[in-house]
């Protein structure tokens, strides 16, 4: 079979498979999640085994200690792995809800239920526990799913797939309804994204060069996350304190993550008094500065930032610092250089806090509170498939309701239209 | 310019214009409307000489009748046109609105906040209303917006261009917040699906074969509505006189709209009973019908429906019709056979009707009312700029709030993730 057939093949049978999970009720898919859990703990041996011959290969092959270390799945990574099941199992089922049902002047009554999307396909990096969670969340969310992980995990992906496919036939759910590329040609993503017929929706997770290359080639809607240049904007009316605390954990908790903050714009107000003592911390912490002039004329001995540190998603310790006028010049800069995804204005002022809010045109805006904290977890939805950098359908971290869309009911008793 | 310059300067401004208008306030996108309302008012002579240029045109260009109906604005219908903006002025803003606020264990407070799209583009046939009722709920959900009407009704809407510019100008808009193409060259509609940095979605609205390559050729996410293969299924415990009053509503109240039931499929229970008299009723109204062998072996002298009726979107007096052996047979030929429009089920039985609204996979399902009701008025959106057939953002009528998406806002005290 050719690679158009294989991937025709998966696609028709994710399609039949999408009916009967989509209508598999909360407690089927909880006792699915849990068998599934079972099945990768009675199968531990086999697929740490093939996770050491894909780290074995990968050495041959001269991957990079970082793609390495996401590669490994160590005895603790196993581990939260499967409690990762556990954990979808507890969430709130988003399938059926329905809502804001009203009676209409007709007589019809009218309102929203929330469905699965159908089949959603997910291309990822080389790494087995996104396999996992990527299976968890589709399943939970009533979709059927394709999922092509990176080349370097074939193996350990290919023995986790029988696990999944033995958790799902033992509870009564649609062997198809997850489904694991079995080949590294890459051909198979080309026509992954080039089924609208068999597939509802694609979630790209990589960098952004992948990313980008898959919605300029997709016949399928995307859901994708470009990148993250976030910025924190300190106001005139700032409190120091907590400027400072926001300051230092948006840019140093972690370097490479995409709610990093890479860019902190200081009001004109505060940049002799403040600027000095963030230089001084930042400098503990060993991150770079780049400055804007002005900036360079308070802090000494950094290094001038030039017009494209201002797009840039650094993913590292260097952050770069503009000085700037007014709240409309720090909006102005963030909508312009930004990436939609999110940014912190510290401010005691309530006009400028609503105007930030309402403004700033990106997937989250925060007031007083550290740009880390755009997460799926941390707002509360239990788990995330990714962060949307898109505008339709979900902005922001995308949990089990974004894996969903909502259907209108319309209740009668004989009603016509007249 | 040629067209690709022409079209970018477009996009560029609009792009531009989207900051404005998405901040506006209500009060002044009402005003807006309003005064644009004023000023096609003044402009009446001028439109509608316009609009009999076009018509002359069209004649000489032997354009059929159902077409040069629709390119005409008699004073009835510019009458219509011009409420249809005071009509959007009173709908509420869905700009701002805050939902769903929550405090999590970290301490910061999340929830969403609704947000215009940006920039939308527009596709519509030689409709001069549809150019006010597309600009209009764009102007009130706070998107700029690029409307490309059919070739055949250019010259009404660069006056209808006027007439709007001049109201935004007035108010304080931007003008550029509505831009309407002022060329019939089709090379536009290619560069207006393929400028993904100025235009954040767009709206086809059209023929099949138009919405299928604008989805195909699109670089930007899609609103799309495809046809609509509609159903009534009569169940076995349905009530006799609803299910034939839904039947003959669903079918003939009008017969070319995308919400008029396309096929009928009967209980093998009822059929003996039930189909003679569908067919009086059908008969007086001069419907065609097509049956399958047991339909006809119960009605004389009807048509055989080949497998092709069972896809077809009539439009017309006519309606295929078939018999099935339980609700489950129902069910798989609408998933199979629908376009996931509108399907309806006559029924007395609990069990049956939630299996229904929870099994058919489609934008609009009901109980016990007719097709015809799928529609944004209906539904108390209170407009509506298209029925949407996608599965992500956006199913069935699309109302204001279809034009806009929620953002992630979070307010904390000073909150650092650690």
């Amino acid at each position: 079979m050719n690679i158009k057939e294989y991937m025709h093949t998966l696609g028709q049978q994710a399609k039949q498979a999408s009916r009967p999970i989509a209508k598999a009720n909360t407690g089927v898919k909880n006792v699915a999640l849990i068998t599934i859990a079972k099945k990768l703990q009675n199968d531990r041996q086999n697929i740490l085994a093939a996770n050491q011959r894909d780290m074995k290969n990968g050495r041959t092959n001269g991957l990079d200690a970082a793609l390495l270390d996401r590669l490994e799945l160590t005895p603790d990574r196993f581990k939260t792995m499967v409690a990762g099941l556990e954990q979808v199992a507890s969430l709130p089922d988003p399938v059926g809800e329905i809502s804001d049902m009203k009676y209409m002047p007709s007589g019809i009554q009218v309102g929203k239920m929330r469905v699965p999307l159908g089949v959603i396909g997910i291309i990822y990096e080389s790494r087995p526990n996104v396999t996992i969670e990527a299976a968890s969340l589709c399943l939970k969310s009533g979709n059927a799913c394709i999922l092509r992980g990176g080349s370097e995990a074939i193996d350990t992906n290919q023995v986790i797939a029988s696990s999944i496919h033995a958790g799902l036939v033992e509870s009564g759910l649609p062997e198809n309804s997850v489904q694991i590329i079995n080949t590294t040609d890459r051909a198979a993503v080309g026509e992954l994204i080039t089924m609208p017929n068999f597939v509802d929706v694609i979630v790209p997770r990589g960098g952004k060069g992948l990313i980008d290359r898959i919605s300029k080639e997709s016949r399928v809607p995307v859901i994708k996350h470009l990148h993250g240049v976030c910025h924190v904007y300190i106001d005139a009316e700032a409190n120091e304190e907590k400027a400072l605390r926001i300051a230092l954990n948006a840019k140093t908790q972690r370097y490479g993550t995409c709610n990093t903050m890479e860019t902190l714009l200081v009001s004109s107000v505060l940049a002799d008094s403040i600027l000095p003592k963030l230089a001084s911390l930042y400098e503990e912490k060993g991150v770079e500065l780049r400055g804007c002039d002005k900036t360079m004329s308070v802090i000494d001995s950094i290094n001038p930032a030039s017009e494209e540190d201002w797009d840039e998603e650094y993913l590292a310790p260097i952050l770069s610092i503009k000085v700037v006028q007014s709240i409309d010049e720090a909006i102005a800069h963030i909508n312009q250089h930004g990436s939609e995804h999110t940014d912190a204005i510290v401010t005691e002022n309530y006009t400028r806090s609503r105007q930030f809010i309402t403004e700033v045109d990106s997937s989250s805006v925060m007031v007083n509170a550290s740009t880390r904290f755009a997460d799926g977890f941390e707002y509360g939805l239990g788990a995330e498939i990714g962060i949307s950098t898109d505008k339709i359908h979900a902005r922001g971290p995308v949990g089990l309701e974004g894996l969903t869309s909502q259907k209108y009911i319309v209740l009668g008793d004989g009603h016509i239209r007249t």
